[in-house]
């Protein structure tokens, strides 16, 4: 007999429930009583932290530095862009009141209208042009390059926790540069930050590429993102840098004095992660007992489970515990102290011990008073099955115990990067390229192909056709691929392979 | 000849127009396009992410997880709470419309009106309370302590930098408790915790005490506060924290059983500290050349500042500053590395030192190739004359300085407590209550008496005629400073002296 799962539906029988049940069990995030938006809870909260620390951190390796702006846009400053505002028309939060106040039935309704409706920021290049065109005077303010971590409101048809809601949290960079190039470096150097971060820390081996010109931000001239396979082999989007050559600057009169005092418009870029990677995580490592979280982004790194059978070992298993929680703390790991909880809730030890498994805490603990006096401390790992326990002498334990995170933390990435490889197939033909996705499985639509690397002559008919066809999309253009071919559709030359697949 | 300042006008030449150049002199923020919104500039953001670190610690230590809600909340969510509404109606931006659409003069207007007005958190009680009410069932869910760092809008009609912004950055608590009690410990913890943040990171002595009801968070049982004498001798709200009774348990349906299986209404406190932290710190410390920081919470410490008269020293000047500069910021200082800045932009001298003069650095250090010679770098703190310098070989630097941050830490709350003492008066007749807050110089209507500390017998009909006779309130009543005595305005026994002020 099949053993039975923690998460029902298993990724197999229903891969989107399963997504949403990993979430619930690990209590990360629930449905707001606001349309599309979430409160996401302490345990998910805890991962967002992390990963701003550490991209925190990096981005101010590189030299940018946080401000604040205002949530609020003017709507003409949305309009000063023409694609930008095209692009975002349909999915802004409108306000266009100031106060309530009771209509002649004793209702509250909306009054005191504004002049001049303000848009709740989807993205800030327009308000941040406008601070730049004033902060930037001369070559000698260049480059100049900032970063805000904010909550934004694009107001989505469907949305799908941490994937896409109305409301997120992101940060959004926004540099502006004396030269193309150096608007394009930057550019590129985002995308790389953006890469490290998901393999170091994530786990995630992404794709870097530029979009094609249907997939790209609107109002940019062009478009770089990092894309991930999740288990149902489906791409998602994990983050994008943008180039957006002179046209914000031209829209915000972001002008400079050159060093021949010529005046010139500056070069802009902006890029950014969300909460969404939050998403991309959960789908990247979980498994049908639920979260599976890597060391160096865990919420908590270890739990120590106290086994109490007789109550008079009760205080010597707890002061026991506590002590090695104080120790572990004392150790640092991926740039801050280990995280260690004592589990001393009241409740079944099989139903303690799911509840760490379902939330994907990487390493677990037994702790009772034989381990205690033989010195053996039974540890196991979440990427292990379940029964499987090595023992350590608390010294033991307390000198490895960031080796076994970094193995972990190695097997999640390894493990990602063989069902990412696995599922990637070079595709030459039509035929082949079709068929590769078609379903195969009506019994199972959720699970798809994977990703297609096809030539392609970039035409964007053909993609337009390729997407009412398959319901499937251009990724990206992986970067550093050169490749002499030829495109399946047209039968013209082509020098690298672009990426198909479903998407997020 | 009376020395220029580097602000003008000076404190005593208008007080309010001082505070907006110091603000403007040291670069921390300024006005938006978007009317009452700032943007805050990296200077200013790097404090408040200070203040956020060590407060966020402070939180934590205490018990309290992160969280984050929606950023909307439901026109009937805020009604639950009668007191509550009819606080924040006059303030709240309501988004009414999720897009925009062109009319037939082709202008673009909103559309896709909602069925129910969003209101933009002025404050989360009634949205986290929704939360609560599913969260909690049994008493073994209590206490519940969460916080979360947010953006929250108020549509102020006149608005300061920082101090009142209709968008403002704080941090909101919310705890729910199974009793009365623990949930009035709660809020006083909390209360004691801001204290100590003030004291030992913002180097602000403030009063601790409680509202009287004309003041009190609207639905709140009661609402504690900390309060600060700024140096036109106005007092400024620094931080509530509310104990809000069952008042929006009952609104929110938050209920639990209790041991006995009986099915009680939670208890629920909420506190917050915002923004306005940076505008009290800037009126509490800065001086007539402009902003001074304290070390603790400072954006950055030190700054070197190579002095360059020779091209072929340069290099080697450049180098010692950046060996230096790497040692200081191997030192740990208030929770993090010291913050190190070279500067070497290629402007006067003069103009350089001075711009780290209005922008407040505690300590600069000038670098001279004599200077490395000799071994003897000349050392100067913000908290003393300009022109005043210490001499210290490096060795001797790099073992002092966390003793000279503390020391010119501890300086300023000194001062600031000094300055407190010397405006802070006991009154006890209702004539000299009178004389103290009418004006004696006409011709500096903006710097006030400063704190009467007056015993009162709490009459809401006197304190509104004092509020509109002289524009002075009750900032709060001091906690634990019993007294015998009796009220100056109607004769009645009194336990406590009161605080009035005019303020912020």
């Amino acid at each position: 007999m099949k053993e039975r799962t923690a998460i029902q539906p298993t990724r197999q029988e229903n891969y989107a429930e399963w997504y949403q049940e990993v979430i619930k069990a690990a209590d990360l995030a629930e449905h707001s009583s606001v349309r599309g938006c979430m409160v996401i809870k302490p345990w998910g909260y805890a991962i967002w932290e992390n990963m701003q620390r550490v991209l925190d951190s990096m981005l101010k390796k590189t030299g940018h530095q946080n401000t604040y702006f205002p949530l609020f846009i003017p709507l003409s400053f949305l309009q000063k862009e023409a694609e930008h505002i095209e692009g975002f028309a349909k999915e802004c939060a409108v306000v266009t009141h100031h106060r309530l106040e009771k209509n002649q039935e004793g209702k509250l309704v909306p009054a005191g209208e504004l002049e001049e409706p303000l848009v709740v920021r989807p993205t800030s290049e327009t308000i941040i042009g406008d601070a730049f065109s004033k902060w930037i005077t001369s070559y000698r303010d260049l480059p100049l390059l900032i970063n805000q971590w904010a909550n934004v409101v694009r107001w989505e048809m469907r949305t799908r926790m941490f994937l896409r809601t109305t409301e997120f949290l992101w940060q959004e960079g926004h540099t502006a540069h004396a030269t193309e190039k150096q608007a394009q470096e930057e550019t590129k150097l985002m995308l790389d930050v953006y890469t490290q971060f998901a393999y170091d820390f994530l786990a995630i081996p992404v794709i870097k590429g530029e979009k094609t010109a249907s997939e790209r931000f609107p109002g940019a001239v062009s478009t770089y993102c990092i894309e991930a396979m999740m288990q149902d082999r489906k791409a998602l989007q994990a983050g994008t840098s943008h180039f957006l050559g002179q046209n914000f600057a031209k829209a915000s009169q972001i002008l400079f004095q050159d060093p021949q005092g010529e005046s010139q418009f500056a070069w802009t870029t902006s890029w950014g992660v969300s909460t969404r990677l939050i998403g991309a995580l959960v789908m990247t490592h979980s498994d049908d007992d639920g979260l599976i979280l890597p060391p160096r982004i865990a919420s908590s790194q270890i739990v120590l489970l106290p086994v109490i059978h007789k109550e008079e070992k009760k205080e010597e298993v707890l002061k026991y515990c506590r002590t090695l929680a104080e120790e572990l703390r004392g150790l640092s790991y991926a740039g801050r102290s280990l995280e260690v909880i004592i589990d001393t809730r009241d409740i079944r030890g099989g139903e303690k011990l799911w509840s760490w498994i379902k939330k994907g805490i990487p390493i677990r603990i037994e702790v009772g008073p034989r381990d205690i006096e033989q010195d053996l401390l039974p540890l196991s790992r979440r990427d292990c099955p379940h029964r499987e326990k090595k023992t350590f002498s608390k010294q033991n334990l307390l000198s490895s115990i960031k080796n076994i995170l970094d193995s972990i933390q190695d097997t999640l990435l390894q493990r990602a990067l063989h069902f990412r490889n696995t599922h990637t197939h070079k595709i030459d033909t039509k035929e082949d390229f079709y068929a590769f996705f078609t379903p195969k499985n009506p019994k199972n639509p959720e699970i798809h192909a994977g990703f297609a690397l096809t030539h392609f002559s970039e035409d964007p008919n053909i993609e337009e056709k390729i997407k009412q066809d398959l319901g499937v999309t251009i990724r990206c253009i992986p970067l550093n691929e050169e490749e002499e071919g030829k495109c399946p559709f047209t039968g013209k030359k082509s020098t690298r392979r672009v990426l198909f697949a479903k998407s997020y």
